[in-house]
């Protein structure tokens, strides 16, 4: 045998013991449910890989409803991209701006609230197999919402809903609640660099 | 005044100084350029929020090229999603299955190779705004293909082109080339509970 062939073979043995491993640990996962996902953390990705899973809950034919906490109604890529759907995404952005362009914090309260009441209707709704709550932590954060309430609520939703929450400084309850947490943390951001937030990247 | 007219005062002159503040931000940064983008990390999203960033880029009338260095032609979501977008999407899925599956280092090897080749190409269309280079990072950590080689090309892409690598473990000689750097990291996964893969949520 050759020193190719030996390494070849020991790369195969070693695969084939990691392959056991790997089966092993598959098979002894049988739950399914829905899952409560949380995206969090100073990082970026968290919409937009939310925006990821619903690209493909889209694609096993799934209904979608996305209601945003902070972003308004201007445009979006993402949203842009929706059209082929049609009404297999229900698309609210419910948010007034950031709270330093609203600068009032009753307007702020009033638009988290509805939000939150759309929030509700959608997770009634058993045509819809996924939810995203878009910077709900936020709303939560500065107290818009009552957390107890929110929290209670997703933790309460039917067994076969996804739903996913974004926003920096999820609140530990919120947490406790998830079945995934994903935190994007920032290690080199362009903005540092004097780089603009660019059309078809950041929106 | 009342005490709740003072509260709200008070919010609005807060809210007013962080805005001249972000205002001065947001126009301090005015270079446009391709991004060299990085989701590594062993958490969730990194692929999830690369299909995010191709939602948006669609959304905005670009042509993507997407590789998958690892996953094989196997059916996903987001790929049985791409239909209406035609040919505004290159997909191309070049893997044979993870290291444990194929077992057989050459294979592994020539298939990099060739994911490589057209990652090379599809950089070349000028058509093309954005390329995602899906488990790259697997693909360098095992040598399968040459770092320096790799590198040199992503740093040298053309000034208007995005491009985005995931994967967990990324090199620190690719991380200093990118722009923007997201680590996901992994506070709470439903694997550990029990959980399997479901469709619509991680395929």
């Amino acid at each position: 045998m050759s020193r190719d062939d030996g390494e070849a073979a020991r790369h195969r043995a070693k695969m084939a013991r990691r392959k056991a491993v790997q089966d092993a640990e598959v098979a002894g996962k049988t739950i399914e449910k829905g899952l409560l996902i949380v995206h969090t953390g100073p990082g970026k990705g968290k919409s937009t890989a939310a925006f990821g899973l619903m690209l493909r809950a889209l694609g096993r034919g799934w209904r979608v409803g996305v209601v945003q906490f902070i972003k308004g109604a201007w445009e979006t890529g993402e949203r842009l991209a929706l059209g082929p759907f049609g009404d297999r995404v229900a698309w609210h952005a419910m948010g007034e701006g950031f709270t330093w362009e609203t600068q009032d914090r009753a307007r702020d309260v009033a638009a988290a609230e509805a939000a939150w009441a759309r929030a509700r209707a959608l997770m009634a709704d058993e045509s819809v197999r996924l939810v995203i709550l878009d910077e709900l932590n936020i709303a939560l954060r500065y107290d818009y919402l009552p957390l107890a309430e929110v929290v209670a609520a997703l933790a309460g939703r039917r067994p076969d809903l996804h739903v996913v929450v974004t926003g920096r400084n999820a609140k530990p309850e919120l947490l406790a609640a998830a079945d995934l947490v994903t935190e994007m943390t920032l290690v080199k951001h362009h903005f540092a660099a004097g780089v603009k937030a660019q059309e078809g990247i950041e929106f």
